[in-house]
């Protein structure tokens, strides 16, 4: 299996990308190739990686995306990146996935443009896995839409079912719809009009409304959002976690019994900071595109850019988008959605008439 | 000065509420006055309380509000409940605040219904005080309107800088837009429209957007958002809040070395509790009604109660109405609003022509 590696996304490119990759190089069974500015990714390389390292290949790319870059000018003028590079060669088979730490809203946009999006997906959306109390959860969209229709999040439901089920290793995944109540009738409007439409479709297990205060306990497999609400549930837990980690830091330095106490107690810091870190979670999946492509923090240290690489592979290894494939299909037929028709501009009234016994 | 306090509000009313009262009868330079069923509330009070606490009454109300009621039912069909008949004191001027740790829904509705709005204010708003990196700031709305227009921003912005200024201190507040980037262009079709609004409204200091992972980094005094994104940012933080301290408590208890080490840091943890602890910050202020009204955490211990009941008794002792009525008026008259003209009904494209220099 070939994974292409942006070498030049992220905040701390080449150097933390180059360092995940050949220890990402040294543990999976892939090849790894690295798309960027030659010379500065060779740079980052031992002299004689070529030998040392039979897995690690260098491709060059004339043009950087950065971290500032508009997505869409980026995407249609900046042809030559790594971006673009990159999943060239997945579009032409020539590697299995892609992984960039990179500008987010770029690779969406290149992905969409080279690689398109699944039959009956309309975008792609940005998986979050998030540490629960009990499995991991899939979040999504974390923020590639920020302005959804009902549909959207119907096609987010069945995509993230199928990661939950084919990745994560979940029989039966149940969805829940994010929202501010757990009844019915809680929620904005769109929401509301939301909630029958999965409420409607029996090829998703939709368990009805998530609150925010119970994403970490695990009560759904996957949660679908719109990418504001998505992003913002993801960065304000971010948040706070980073908070309580500095009040911990603070108070645990205080004074010298507490520093002591601390230092006993060291190795169930460190368990806690694998168990909640996330560049232990390796990257979020692009799903919906015709392919395989991982997005990592910008922020990714090697640590997160090795657990990326790690899902790019896993995810290569199974056949997700066959799974989504088919059941959008399914719900399709099961809702009579054809694109053709105004369904697309009148979908509340239509919705509101379908019965969850159809 | 009067409180009046909802003693059948909260998942541990009234036996909670009744000694979280007690304990601020002793504190507080304030008369406190218990509304709801008697006998329930008085089976909580020493036998003596008349003699014991001067500033404690009990005032009957014949009805009581549940959580599990639909909000607008209760508000309309409840008229004798504690809660109605709390704010009715507080609207005749028999106390000068109100407070509740029940059904959120109700009390808003009834606050509207009974207290009515200031002037120019079209919907309360529901304002968290979160503590952060540097000083609190206060996020609204945390869930009292759920679909918001761009002039509700601007209100919701005035109204927590009145708090921000008056009840937190703040010279200046700074008011930033929660988003999901920094950027202008950023976000989703309404916070756009809302970022332009705000941007040209002097009457407040606005910063731009700010992102959830900033949150906690306290870059804003005053972060406005509707009411759906809002909560979801307050209860996602807490989600992962809780699942911080239950990892924590986990792998501290996972072997005897950090169990020792745990014990003698013991005072560190209980500090940290402190300073993150959601019953230290004493119930969120509804602003924007004819009247002070603090609505406490459904799950509220006494130590919440307590505390909210400061936070009533120091928000009734200043004027923040007044100076969110005034700069209500200032804005109205800069940004050119009559209510009775279509405004409402185009602000996308008035709020467009409005230049910054305005």
């Amino acid at each position: 299996m070939r994974i292409v590696v942006d070498a030049m996304g992220g905040d701390f490119a080449p150097h933390e990308v180059v360092k995940g990759s050949l220890e990402a190089a040294r543990l999976y069974n892939a090849d790894i190739i690295l798309v960027g500015d030659k010379r500065l990714v060779e740079q980052e390389l031992p002299k004689d990686y070529k030998q040392q390292y039979k897995n690690i290949f260098v491709v060059h790319a004339d043009e950087t995306i950065s971290m500032e870059d508009i997505p869409s000018n980026a995407v249609r003028r900046k042809k030559q990146s790594s971006v673009h590079i990159g999943l060239k060669m997945v579009k032409n088979g020539e590697a299995s996935a892609f992984f960039s730490a990179g500008n987010t809203g770029a690779i969406m946009g290149a992905s969409k443009l080279i690689l398109r999006t699944l039959e009956g997906v309309d975008r792609p959306a940005i998986g979050a896995v998030l540490p629960t109390a009990k499995n991991p959860s899939i979040l999504l969209d974390v923020g590639a839409n920020v302005d959804c229709k009902p549909l959207h999040y119907l096609q987010f439901a069945i995509m993230g079912s199928a990661y939950a089920k084919i990745v994560m290793n979940v029989e039966k995944p149940q969805v829940g719809l994010l929202s501010i109540g757990e009844e019915e009738m809680k929620g904005n409007e769109l929401t509301k009009t939301v909630f029958h439409l999965l409420k409607s479709c029996r090829v998703i297990d939709f368990k009805g409304n998530v609150e925010g205060k119970d994403i970490y306990k695990g009560t759904a497999d996957v949660i679908v959002a719109d990418g504001f609400a998505g992003n913002i549930a993801l960065k304000a837990s971010e948040s706070a976690a980073w908070y309580i980690s500095k009040l911990l830091k603070e108070e645990l330095k205080r004074t010298v019994i507490s520093r002591i106490g601390a230092l006993i107690a060291k190795r169930a810091f460190t368990r806690i900071k694998k168990r909640s870190d996330y560049t232990e979670y390796g990257g979020a999946p692009l799903l919906g595109v015709n392919g395989v492509v991982i997005i990592g923090h910008g922020s990714s240290n090697s640590n997160a850019i090795k657990n990326g690489i790690k899902t790019a592979y896993e995810l290569a290894s199974k056949n997700v988008n066959r799974d989504i494939q088919e059941n959008i299909s399914e719900a399709y037929e099961l809702l009579k959605v054809d694109k053709s028709d105004s369904f697309w501009n009148n979908i509340k009234e239509r919705i509101r008439k379908i019965k969850p016994e159809d």
